[in-house]
């Protein structure tokens, strides 16, 4: 029989927040609205507590959960995996953070021709003391196009790649896709993978018509999101790679600043 | 006179919590605990809120202000940087996150052969109303070897490169040096850049003489820290790369859970 | 009819060696020695040359063609999109660079449980006026244990992750799970996503008895792809997160230096 | 006295082409055109050969040279480091290469407001049997207007951040202060750190005034480099970060395809 040290008493009295493993990579299955599922490759960072009188948690057992639920990650599965590693651990709390590539066919604006687009998407969830946190995070990539750089300028106007990055704390089921359309209808324009040259007419048009600040695709999401009852807070980051500078413009927004 | 299109009037009411510029690389001139300075090269986000009634900041002040320094950087300047930053654009709090390579010059154990080994040092400041909160933040290389390996198996243990993260909320100056000491005592060994073979043969025995699980480096670290009169609060997250695994261990200790 | 600026006269008289798209991230499927097929999401760069008196190229036909092959991504149909880039891009010459995690389920070497561990594979290939040249490329991570911290130290030595990078220039099909085998037997020790206590114990005590400098493996994995003469070429990389230092070990070797 | 493990004999008849260290962040000097020296740090990459009978190279010793030069890095210093590297290891062939972050102060097109860009540079030099190679590498970030979003658009035009990659074989010195002012007299429009609003209405009117292709960027770079008597060889590479799409297009000349 092999000793298990990790089981040993502790006598330091440090209770620790978080141990257990970071940056797994392992194949899963994600729900796709349209086609039902999605094979995708997840990023993974599992955690539980460690009370002050135990000295390691037992890391193999992390990865015994994950194979428990055979690959299947959505969000009612989330729940039950903390379960599983408060359980498993005897912590009395656990975390998880989920994060992988997901894609969705899109249509060219005008061509109709469909490519697919990547997401990252990804679940956050926390389990402390029986209190249950669930959290849907994405970026969506999107194009942003400079209202001042339009309004002093004879002609043309800076724009650029940008992100949006979105953290959102549910009661409920909301799809990515939900997410995305919300993104992408909030900026100068959508990316596209493939787009003919009737559709690069008309996305060069479009964002010249709808010139965007990072500021202002954060709070047209914001006021998209703030009154849908599933929703219990959200964060709003927007990003872009300024095509004038080498550094990035950055904005942010959460619910509770709306609330004050 | 070109339209200031970012002070125009915003009709949607909603503040934003942090716009400002992410990932600008600028030259900068640090404290050197020995050699008085240090040249480096860090990477800087700034920020402040944003009003409701008012459309966009003014990106370039940020860049000005930072210019206005001279690009010297230590605690003292940074909360003038955060004041001037609260005054150019009329914001009521201001952020700023600067992080650069650090370099000691370190004794080889037992040759005593000096090269340089690098630190990911940095400082997180936060002005919110007049509240002022300063934090360093230090990234620093260790070994870690296994306790658990150590104690089921004939010989040897497997050992890793790990990283010691932490996050010191002061009030008072703490020198990089004096973290970097609290961290490297810590652990199984520290790294060194130049080995000759006497010193690997010391750091051989030395880590298998000090295992440490990431659990343990993370205790012993917070244990040192806790007791100091300078420190408000602090973080300390340990990272190790197992040799055994493509994934990596994880343990987070955090001040207010001591508190409990 | 709008204007096709690609196709106007360049009279610069510069030839372009490659032009096309780099970094598009997109679902496909691959195959699998034992599965039959493995879904997966791969990075693809795609290029074709442009003579001197074309001005550009039209990139949205890359994506095109990636979309015509259903995602099916595999050796004989490389060779296809190949073809369709230089006919449909009027082309002497084209390439394509394909990366992709792929998974394989590995058994624990003492419990024999099973988890999976991540491969980064990919295939790489050429036409340069009729001459097709195919690689297939791979990323192994292992455990290197250091036979000269061995020798010289009362016990212990330190030992590491690792990662071993293959590209391999065949005439043949072979399988990534080949390759997988030929770096993880001339490994010091093979990684493993979940290994108990008597797995962890093995995993030690084997590498100890393995002791390996990047410098053996690579020679080993040489000696093994030598005299398969199913490759043309190939070049081993290996490159060792030493646990002693914050930098690397490298040694790489190809087979045009053995046979001088 | 210690066992020198990788002294040994090796028996496997298997000569390496490279072996050494990777990744090793190190503080250095370099030339600075206008203000003599510049502080900075490196990213270093130090090979030998390995001949057939030796078991493995002494790492340490390539830290020893780096030191031996007092981080006074400079084209004259590479080569005595490579002669160093094949005395010290016994080596036939020495490998270096550097890169480091450079700075400019750079005026605004306009206001003249002054403020620093950083530049990716580094150096590249193989000796081979006493055949002696040296390459200065660059990544200049520029700025792309697409000539056929301009040309079929009623307005507006995409633009988005870019990279220019540079590798230079020199018989000389040239100052990568030439190199960036070729780049970036050959882009759209070049970046700035800080620009006020008439500078961002220059820029904005300059780019549209000189829409370019990364095809365009690239040939014009290589129309002013192809002529200069003190280049051997060069490549250049142009990515540029689209605006409407997720993924970059890529265009490569190198010298070697203009002489055919």
């Amino acid at each position: 029989m092999l000793k298990d040290v990790q089981n040993e008493k502790d006598e330091r009295n440090i209770p620790l927040k978080h141990v257990g493993i970071k940056n797994l990579s392992y194949p899963i299955i994600v729900l796709d609205k349209k086609n039902k599922i999605q094979h995708t490759v997840a990023n993974i960072n599992m955690f539980v507590d460690l009370p002050r009188d135990f000295r390691g948690t037992h890391m193999s057992r992390f990865v015994e959960i994950i194979n428990d639920f055979h690959f299947k990650i959505e969000p009612k599965t989330i729940k039950q995996i903390l379960d599983k590693l408060k359980e498993s651990l005897n912590a009395q709390s656990a975390k998880i953070e989920i994060t992988f590539p997901y894609f969705l066919k899109k249509e060219a604006p005008v061509t109709k021709i469909k490519s697919f687009l990547e997401y990252k998407c990804g679940f956050k969830a926390y389990d402390n003391d029986n209190k249950y946190d669930f959290y849907l995070i994405i970026e969506v990539p999107i194009q942003t196009l400079c209202p001042c750089s339009k309004e002093i300028s004879k002609y043309n106007a800076h724009n650029q790649r940008a992100k949006v990055l979105m953290e959102i704390k549910t009661y409920d089921l909301i799809w990515f896709e939900e997410l995305i359309e919300i993104a992408e209808s909030s900026a100068s324009s959508p990316l596209y993978t493939l787009l003919k040259r009737p559709d690069e007419k008309f996305v060069t048009e479009e964002s010249y018509e709808n010139p965007k600040f990072v500021e202002d695709v954060s709070r047209d999401i914001a006021l998209k999101l703030k009154d849908d009852k599933r929703i219990k807070w959200f964060k709003v980051e927007v990003e872009s790679f300024e095509s004038i500078h080498s550094h990035n413009a950055y904005a942010c927004v959460d619910s509770s600043v709306l609330e004050v």
